[in-house]
């Protein structure tokens, strides 16, 4: 491709409601441009590192024997009914009714789909294990879509459904699965990670994200430094403590005042006493009834493990009113003793030590000397809390790093969810009728490449992979009126074409300047300069847009020594 | 591919609901379902077939300098309100509100889109030409969604649009796009034609319809047997009459009671006359307003060329009362004579004879010795009827012949229709501020290989042409458990792959018939038999789809006398 023929409308300035770099660089390389809120068009530069990306998981589907096909984005609502995700799914299902006042959605994800597709068409066992994917265009109605490609409306996705006759199965289908996945990040040439996540009510150890690794990154993830472990905080595990074999002797509970102290941090000032030492109760309310939930004072509730604890759909924190109503005090001074809650679990951090300062449900006073097992009714101790930077890898003992992710993919067993209300069913070989074994696979497509420029940029602009990059290599002719210099460059040009390269020829008329700025911009990983005085002396200029590297490539012999310059440079992104 | 590797759902008989032979085919050959009124998956052989289809498109745009990018499905109601088309589009346009109570639509085109994105980015006489195309799910609520995926709901198309400095630019790249579309269609293999098709008020003879030609298509095309001309008879030009240089001398109008002859065929025939000496007078609506048509007894009004001639909007048969109104008599003795409507058009062939039979604006009869020019107030003779099998060519005055097709493409010169509203202008040149000069193009890709099957298909099932099929060939394996036989159809398979034949090999544990039937069901041009007799006899039978013909490939020297009887088979289809 010409770069006088194509369709690159770089900017200067990044829009004004951009907020993240990925947004930025996105509109200011032309890449995309924004319709209306959270809907963008994929200029033609976009749409190549969406194909780009696209074509590798397609190979990698292909190859872990998943099979294509495309599902329509019109769904009717009676599967959804059927599901029971009419009632549930919420506003970023997007629903409206056709000509003839029949409910629709815009489909935000096909599970229901799928699900009616392989119930009409599979009958035994024989036609089993089957895994359908399709790259396709989602709409999720989001309430703020924002951060451009990173949370749109419209995105497209890749999304696998698998079908096996038992769980054996379906756990084979899992891990080719999360295999074909690695294999897929691996080539994109992209720093990443899957996790153990967090598979909600469904249960079991079958959820794992992949995480591509970026500051900005929305996820937070706990990786062990010694061994393999690591997961999203929502879900990361954290060991019992070591509990002494005897406690300390707990003396008799006084009441102390903390005027006006609300907060944690307050009350421990006030009381000279690390927040270690203090309990926290949390008053909140699960599918409708009140819970109490205990942590150490210096410790975050991780709620998703409160909620699979309990197994609830809803659970949030309780209203002012309740937390008066229950604690007979106002907010900040919940405490175990005496607490009028059926229910009240406890982090198991909280059986390593006693004697305790909590609340005491009462207005501007606080308790010492609590000892839970004495003093307050727990129903259980359980790990409850947020992981944090100081604990230990719950698998090796290894100290924990907190990094900050993106989440790209996501792999899950989903069990009979879907199978069961669909009554996607088959015969066995022992002739009894039995309910599928499902799992699904997502990966944002466009969301993969706003993710890797949130990975890879600098000041200058993306500093795009190679195998996502539009184009893998730019041919910056520095005089394009200079008919031999041109000449010149239309010969390396037709040399990358012959080594398999997708290369851009610059061969606008623009300042030199210009040039580069835009190669750096639009981050081009291979970005090869013909002309000038580098000519003359019979090399072409070559940069490495990762590191900035320059190397001369001789013009005698060029072809040779840019396949080494481009090995090594994909070599330092690790392909 | 192997065929136990893939997922291909035959079936032995067609939905109850399929009333054209490529839904059918379609559904039985396993290639898509349906999933609601209008709207279908496409199983991983149909997705083969559009994306087949859709790659040779894609070449096409791409070498005529096209660029791809790609658009959204949701639209805002907001540019559709800025053309005007939020109001006229109709009830096809599907309209929706986001959670924010915002109004959306799904794109069933995407004019406004592009225009308003063009406008954003094209400042200067220097940024044009351009020419944007994507392929891309669209969404129409057709009132009747049927006949598979010849008339759905949601649809795949390419569609382009093309922006010029001036009127002499957008030619330019209208004829390219002419081209480009010749290109495509030949290199996809199928028997089609370019026709002249109605361009609205827009005039000009700038639109095309590309149309596939088949005996069940909804479109008649008339063609020039002697010359190139060819155009939908909604359009199809009809050469001005002979008129003699004197007409007989016509006497006194008579009136002949006609009592209960309301039609045309039942005044001739009461009257013994053929039909040719009746004049037909249609009331109609024209924007509201009563207009009346003259057209020969045994000739049909084409309501297209009215239309264009009256540069109307809307336009339609007036009702009954309407009728009384401005003839004083009941529907069928309209006549041109007394007749209470401003404007009365006539077709120009009625210049060629007089003395008419005509309806007397009285009950029960007619008029005899009727002359237009002495009788009636006609406000302009122009060519309004419907070209028949027994008209001249307009273009060379040789035979027309009446084919039926159905459109697959269409070219059309918009001009400033989308651009003048929008406000999509540049600066020439000249300092000018002007308003762009717009094509838009489209191909409906998925109505591509539904057409396809209208046009090639047997008692037997599909008969794809190669570029369009799932599988080029198709290697049967006769006896898959025989490890040498399928050692040898493995060593055969290789060798296909080697020619850069998309081949499946079937090894499933079938009998011959039932993969035979298969084959033929869905359509593979080349079949290759491997096993038995034939191969016993150092041979591999060869069939062509299309003819049935049978040819024996010598297992020694395979590759060659596969290579030499492919290329035979493509020849056949004109490739």
């Amino acid at each position: 491709m010409r770069w006088s023929n194509c369709y690159i409308p770089t900017l200067k300035e990044a829009p004004a409601d951009a907020e993240v770099v990925s947004h930025k660089l996105l509109t200011r390389a032309g890449m995309v441009r924004k319709l209306t809120s959270g809907i963008y068009i994929y200029l033609p530069l976009g749409l190549k590192a969406i194909e780009k990306t696209a074509a590798i998981v397609r190979e990698e589907m292909n190859r872990a024997g998943a099979l294509e096909l495309s599902m329509p984005m019109v769904q009717p609502a009676d599967l959804w009914q059927e599901s029971g995700r009419w009632e549930f799914y919420g506003k970023e299902l997007l629903r409206f009714q056709d000509r003839n006042g029949r409910d629709y959605c815009l489909g935000p994800t096909h599970e229901e789909v799928i699900t009616d597709l392989v119930r009409g068409e599979v009958r035994s066992y024989r036609q089993l294990p089957i895994n359908l994917y399709q790259i396709q265009t989602k709409f999720r109605d989001e309430i703020r879509p924002r951060f451009g490609l990173m949370r749109g409306r419209e995105f497209i996705m890749k999304d696998a459904y698998s079908f096996d006759r038992d769980e054996a199965g379906a756990d084979k289908s899992y891990w080719a699965m999360y295999e074909a996945y690695q294999n897929v990040f691996k080539r994109l040439g992209l720093r990443f990670r899957a996790v153990e996540a967090d598979s909600g009510s469904i249960g079991g150890s079958f959820s794992h994200e992949f995480m591509v690794l970026a500051d900005t990154g929305e996820d937070t993830i706990a990786a062990c430094t010694g061994c393999e472990y690591a997961a999203n905080v929502e879900r990361a595990e954290v060991a019992p403590p070591a509990v002494p074999a005897t406690l300390p002797a707990v003396g008799a509970i006084e009441e102390v005042p903390t005027p006006g102290k609300h907060t944690v941090e307050e009350v421990c000032a006030f009381l000279g006493v690390p927040q270690s030492a203090l309990v926290k109760t949390l008053i909140l309310v699960a599918d409708g009834k009140p819970v109490a939930a205990l942590v150490r004072g210096d410790r975050e509730l991780n709620d998703v493990k409160l909620k699979n604890l309990l197994k609830c759909d809803e659970l949030e924190l309780a209203a002012p009113e309740l937390v008066q109503k229950v604690t007979g005090a106002p907010v900040g001074f919940a405490g175990p003793v005496g607490l009028n809650v059926e229910r009240v679990f406890a982090d198991h951090e909280l059986l390593a030590s006693d004697g305790w300062i909590t609340g005491a449900n009462k207005g501007d006073t606080h308790l010492r000397n609590v000892s839970l097992p004495r003093d307050a009714k727990i129903e259980r101790y359980a790990d409850l809390r947020v992981i944090t930077p100081v604990d230990a890898c719950p698998r090796c003992g290894q100290p924990i790093e907190l990094t900050r992710g993106i989440e790209v993919g996501h792999v899950f067993k989903l069990g009979t969810k879907y199978s069961e209300p669909l009554k996607c069913t088959f015969l066995d070989e022992d002739g009894k009728e039995k309910v599928m074994v499902m799992g699904c696979y997502g990966i944002g497509v466009s969301r993969v490449v706003a993710s890797c420029i949130e990975q890879n940029h600098d000041a200058d602009g993306i500093v795009f992979p190679p195998p996502i990059a539009p184009f893998e290599a730019v041919l910056c002719c520095l005089d394009p009126k200079n008919g031999e210099t041109l000449g010149k460059a239309e010969e390396f040009y037709a040399e990358l074409k012959a080594q398999g390269v997708d290369v851009i020829l610059d061969d606008r008329d623009e300042r030199p300047g210009v040039k580069f700025k835009d190669a750096d911009l639009v981050g081009m990983p291979l970005q090869l300069v013909v002309g000038g005085k580098g000519l003359a002396r019979g090399i072409v200029e070559a940069k490495d847009r990762r590191t900035g590297e320059k190397t001369e490539l001789p013009v005698e012999g060029f072809a040779e020594a840019f396949r080494t310059w481009r090995a090594a440079v994909r070599a330092g992104w690790g392909l």
